[in-house]
This record gives structure tokens, C-alpha cells and sequence, in this order.
């Protein structure tokens, strides 16, 4: 097993690096407070006798030698960028987990043929800059690097940029690497394992998703002295078709969810009808084709609110992934893994996207799960125990011992 | 009549300090570029042989003496502050246009028994402060100095430290003038003088106004792995209450309006449900009594709509006004000035807010409108021509030289 308060006490430490403003955290992608956590993070492997890989998306590769160091390493990788308003654990469990799986296998004395490495995939929250799990799907191919680079924040600064400022950026190219298997451990994010009373959750696939920015275009004038048959209001828009996200997710039920997480209207000023909208839709489903008659019934939707109100639209997505199968073998590895350890588990479905749903497109992949507090994640107030982390870095260790071969 | 080439050329000067984005001006109350065009204001009023008044509000009052200097003085009104995407007219324009009245009874040395005052009052617009009217709602005792001085705006700076900062604060007691009559000249903003083909509206009324600031209470959560029944989703609040406002505005035609123009979600992050929203309700009617049902049946609504969704929700009024009725005599003066130069009128309602809403409390006070392209403002394409500038400046220029007594 490994030593539970060792893993509790470095996310204790990295949580005070990017404090929130309730108990959080607020380490958003590339900025001086990600600089700062990936340095302890070098630090710490480098005392567990880890040596670093770079590539040009800053992803960082911590490798523990194998005894045979030709042999394809077995990964285990997660991000330890946050939310805005994001919680100590989503991302940053599945990293510390794996430096603290490599500290263990040390202490035990134990050798495995296959070397390990631990990742910290760079911005995978695709909050500051969309589409989330970016750097893992440059790794895979899913994106090239000049699409990576170019990519926005709210202020207009690039991603290349910022990665460049923070100076993480390394030589190597992303993609150039051969992974045997990759294992991500991740808390929930949802109430299904608290609710059903389950320590592990084997996670058999991962929803679909797709990102939908809309921009909606009216025009800019006076809220009091516009007679309602002038108006082009973009802001009527866009409630409209909250509204409407909020509807067509409805009527998928179950196994699909939708809503809008960022919106703004310009020029955003009380007596000013709005001339301009821009928010984005996150539809998901496990169901490829629930997830595929979403878009399209918002898309008609969308449409049709627009051309009511006289308005211009735009629909870009933003960010998409198919629902994903994880590798059945290795499937069998966690719960083998779980059942040997004497945890309570369950099959489940994963409902936010991760790095491993990337990955599994070029090398077998699984992930495992623990709970979190009433389900809650994405908010300061995100809570795991002590115990719950320890159960599944269990997990975590006895499938990467088995995949890298004692 | 006055120089109409002269008052345009102002009105181009006074549009290069904060420039917009897209031709129209950025040019917010109690900013640097407000520091400046005051300064510039300030010394063109010297030039023209004025002094100055400054109160704690950072209001300007600049004096152009008469013959019995201890008459009470003629009032010209208006405001130098713009909304953040606003036109080069809205609220420049009349206080320009006082400056040239000054200019032009110069150059005519025609002399006036009474004083003739020309005032720059702070933060009309409301877009940075709210509420909008806030100098002369402090002027004629509708609020008190601490809460003036106690707005925040959106980066949470004060209304008070604001004004210290670009050292614009006097140390006159707001208040602590006696005013015969108030003008104040502005465009129409809105689409009727132009649609009639007439130069001049003579207004005889101004809509009444209720701002509600709304914030609902939900919970941040993933949009992925949050089950939609756990769902306290503040931004489908937010959408229903932004199509209820449009509903009851249409429900009480003709002669309402309804809309919102400033809305936030919070964190505003593409994969989390928003745990806050904050948002802008701007109600207007000539009508007491409609303006009243609206606000009701609004509040009514909101409660239900938060207490389906498991929201919190708060209503803070941030802005009123009542409908207000200008003085008879003078809207008979300005109606006869008009007559007098040939010019096409027609009565005519406000339909924004006005800095003579407020002065019509404490003096007798009547508004001159001129069209607008379109009826378009609060936009940067806000356009007016020279001729219509001119036509409401000699307007104004006899209905003064009436009021004040040659
Ligand atoms: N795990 C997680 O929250 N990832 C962010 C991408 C997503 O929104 O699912
Ligand atoms: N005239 C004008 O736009 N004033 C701002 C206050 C309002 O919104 O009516």
C-alpha cells in the first residue's frame, strides 16, 4: 500500500500554491501560479530520483527507471492546472498519486522491468484556453501545435505565448513518445460512487462531448429610448437559447447533459441593449448518437431564436470528443487490482473529459476513481478524504506494478 | 443664431480624448480621459471670460456673469461622461452647446440681466456607477453624499476615491446654488424627430425608470459529471429572467420598455455551471402606473423562476425615477423660440434619463432635442448632423436669452 499521509500531505503543500478565494484553488494554465506548482513538482520527483522530459506544449514526463529501459514505459498522468474556482483534488490527485505510487515502489525496494513515467499534461481544464485536455491532444494528434499555440484567452493573450513567458516550454516533440499503458486516477466529479457507498470506480468509458461558441450580433443601443419593435437585442438571444440547451438536454434523458458555463454580453453596461453575445454550449453524452442529435437540434434552434430576432450568428466548436471505450484489459488490471486490495467498487462511466481519453486513441488506457463530497467538483468547496485518496492511489500502484511488470 | 461651425468644431475637439473603438468615444465618468476633457472644457469656458464653481461631486459650474450679478442664474446642463462603447452627441452636445451660447451673446454683446451658469454634471451616464444622474441626484437631494460617494464600479473601486484621484473634487456644497431655470439640450436618442421630419423636439415629459439588480444564488459545479436533477444552475435564472423582462415590457405596450443590459455569470468558465449570476433590469415608462405593474409583476416572476431552479435570489432597486413633467412656462418659451427661427417641432417624450429630471425637482427646467441618425445612441455609430446641431443650439440660445432676461 502506499503511505496515505504522504500522498495527503503533498496536496496539502501544492494547495497552497494558487490559493482561491473559499478554500480552493485558482492555478489556472501557464500563469506564474502553474509555474510555481510545476517547479515543486520537479523538485519532488527529482528527490525521488526522476529525471525530466519537456515538450514543446510544456507537458512535463517525470521517468523512474525501469530495469529494462528499452522496454515502452507504463504512464501515469493527469494535469495540475485548476478552475478558476476550482478544487485541491480534480487533476492534482492523479499526478501526486503517481509520484507518490513511484516513492513506494522506492521505499519497498521494489524493481519493475517497465520504466514509469508521471505526467502533468498542460492545461487540461481548458478554462483559460479552450478546448480543454489541449495538450494531450496534441500528443495524440487530435491537434497540431500551430492550432495549440494560436489558441485565446479571455484578454486575447496566446497560448504559445504564455507558455513561452512562464518558460516551460521544452525541445521535445510532442507526440514522440511510446507508451505501453496509461493509468489516470481522477476524483469523480460526480455523486454515484458516494451515493452508492463504493471506495474505486472502475471506469469503463467516458462521455462524449461537444463545445459550441456562439456569437450572436445585434446592435448596441440606448435601453430607453429605443422603442421595442427597433431593438436587436443579443442578449435575448442568448437567454433564449440557454434556455433552449437546457430544454433539448431534457429531452435526451437520460444519459445526456447540457448548459452554458461562460457567457457575456457587450458592451455589458446597464442601460445599453446588448449589441453583442458570445457563450459557450457543453452538451455531453456516452451516447455518440444523443450527443450527435443535440448539436444538431441546437444548431436548428439557434438558428431559428436568431433569425426571430433579426440577429447574426456564428456556432464554432470549440471542443469535441466521441464517447470513449477504455481498454478492456486493462478495465480488468484495475478492478483485479481493487478486488485484491479489498475495496468496494463499482463500473462507471466518466462525465468530465481527461488527458486519458486522449491518450486511449494511441496506447491501451484506463482510469480509476474515487469519490468526492456530494458529488461536487469544479468549486472550491470540492472535498475528498484522506481515505478515499489512499484507496485508490492502492489501486493505482498494484495496476501500474502489474502493467510494468515486477 | 449661433455658430454653428464653431459648436461642431468643439463638439470634433472634445471627441478626440478617449477615443473609441470604432469611431464613437470611451470616455467614462471619472477616468483619466474624463480628467482631461473636463480640463479642456475648463479652459475653453476661460477663454470665454467664465469662472468656475466646483462641488463635492466634482459638478462644474461655469459662470458667464450679467448685469445683476446677484439675480438667480439661467442654468445650461448637460454631461462631458460617455458610455463605454458611446457617441461623440450624447450629453457633449449639451454642454457644448452652452459654451457656445455663452460665445455667441459674447460676440453679439448682447448682455443678460442674469447670470448665465453652464454645468458639466458628473456621472450621467450610470454605466461605470450606477445609479445614471448621480451628481445632480445629489445636487437636489434625491441621494446623499456617502452613498454617492460609496459606488463601486465593476473592479470594485469607489465613486469617491475616484473622484480625488483625477482631482476633480471641489469643495462647494452640493446643492448650494439657487438655479431661475435649467435647459439642457441633447439628442433625441431614440428614432421619432427624424421619422417626422421635424428639428426640433420640444419635451414635454421624460419616462420614469426602475434599475433591479438581480443576483441568484446557485451552486459551481461540473458540467460533465453533475447529474442534471443536482443541477442550481444560476445561469438558467438568469435567461429566464432576462425573457420575462422582454415578456412583461411587450405585455405593457404602447409606451414601455424592458431590457438587460448588463448580465454576468460567475466563474464564467466553459465547464462549470455558473454558482452566480448578477444582472442589470432597466424598466422605463412615461406611465406611473405601468412603470409600477412592471417592477411588480417582475419580482413576482423572479422569485418563482429562483425557487424552481433551488436558487437564491436578491433584488436590489440601483437606480428610479419617477415619469417627470417639465415646467409649462418653459416649454412654451422653448416652443416660441423655435417658432421664432422657422424651425420644424413637435412635442416629444424622453425616453432616457436626463440630469433635468432630477434639477425639474428643485427649479423650473425643460429639455431641447435635436434628432439622431436612426434614432441610434449608446452606440460609437452615433450620428447627428451640423445643421441639426446648430438648429437645437439657436433654440437654446433664444429660449436663454428669454429666460435670462435681455
Ligand atoms: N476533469 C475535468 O474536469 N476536465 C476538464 C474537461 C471537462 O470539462 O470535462
Ligand atoms: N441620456 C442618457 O443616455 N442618460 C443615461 C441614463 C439613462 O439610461 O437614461
Amino acid at each position: 500500500r502506499v503511505d496515505g499521509e504522504r500522498l495527503w500531505d503533498s496536496l496539502m503543500q501544492m494547495a497552497r500554491i494558487g490559493p482561491g478565494i473559499a478554500g480552493g484553488n485558482n492555478r489556472q494554465t501557464l500563469t506564474d501560479a502553474d509555474a510555481q506548482g510545476r517547479a515543486l513538482f520537479r523538485e519532488w520527483c527529482k528527490d525521488a530520483g526522476m529525471t525530466m522530459g519537456l515538450d514543446r506544449m510544456g507537458s512535463m514526463f517525470m521517468r523512474h527507471e525501469g530495469a529494462e529501459p528499452d522496454l515502452d514505459p507504463v504512464y501515469i498522468g493527469s494535469h495540475l492546472d485548476t478552475q478558476p474556482t476550482g478544487g485541491k483534488y480534480d487533476g492534482v490527485l492523479g499526478v501526486l498519486a503517481g509520484l507518490e505510487v513511484v516513492r513506494s515502489i522506492r521505499d519497498m525496494g521494489i524493481v519493475t522491468r517497465r520504466p514509469i513515467v508521471v505526467v502533468n499534461w498542460t492545461n487540461e481544464e481548458g478554462a483559460r484556453f479552450a478546448p480543454a485536455m489541449l495538450a494531450s491532444g496534441v500528443f495524440t494528434g487530435v491537434h497540431d501545435e500551430d492550432y495549440a499555440n494560436s489558441r485565446t484567452d479571455a484578454e486575447g493573450r496566446r497560448f504559445g505565448d504564455e507558455l513561452d513567458r512562464i518558460g516551460w516550454r521544452g525541445t521535445e516533440a510532442p507526440g514522440a513518445r511510446r507508451i505501453h499503458a496509461m493509468f489516470e486516477y481522477h476524483i469523480e466529479q460526480g455523486p454515484i460512487l458516494e451515493a452508492e457507498g463504493r471506495q474505486i470506480g472502475v471506469v469503463t468509458h467516458g462521455q462524449g462531448l461537444w463545445w459550441l461558441q456562439v456569437t450572436l450580433t445585434g446592435k448596441d443601443a440606448h435601453t430607453g429610448s429605443t422603442p421595442m419593435s427597433m431593438r436587436v437585442n443579443a442578449g435575448l438571444g442568448m437567454a433564449r437559447i440557454i434556455e433552449a440547451v437546457h430544454r433539448i438536454a431534457m429531452d435526451h434523458q437520460p444519459d445526456a447533459v447540457g448548459a452554458v458555463g461562460q457567457a457575456n454580453v457587450f458592451p455589458n453596461s446597464r442601460n445599453v441593449i446588448p449589441g453583442k453575445a458570445v457563450f459557450t454550449i457543453d452538451f455531453r453524452s456516452p451516447d455518440l448518437a444523443k450527443l450527435t442529435s443535440m448539436r444538431t437540434r441546437l444548431e436548428e434552434e439557434a438558428f431559428r431564436i436568431a433569425a426571430d430576432l433579426g440577429l447574426g450568428i456564428d456556432i464554432e466548436p470549440v471542443g469535441h470528443f466521441d464517447p470513449v471505450a477504455f481498454d478492456p484489459g486493462l478495465v480488468e488490471t484495475v478492478r483485479n487490482a481493487a478486488q485484491r486490495l479489498g475495496y468496494s467498487h463499482m463500473n462507471i462511466v466518466s462525465g468530465a473529459g481527461h488527458d486519458a481519453c486522449w491518450i486511449n486513441r494511441v496506447a491501451p488506457t484506463v482510469m480509476i476513481m474515487c469519490p468526492c463530497v456530494g458529488g461536487l467538483s469544479h468549486n472550491e468547496a470540492e472535498e475528498i478524504s484522506p481515505e478515499w485518496a489512499a484507496a485508490g492511489a492502492d489501486v493505482l500502484l498494484h495496476a501500474v506494478l502489474d502493467a510494468a511488470e515486477v
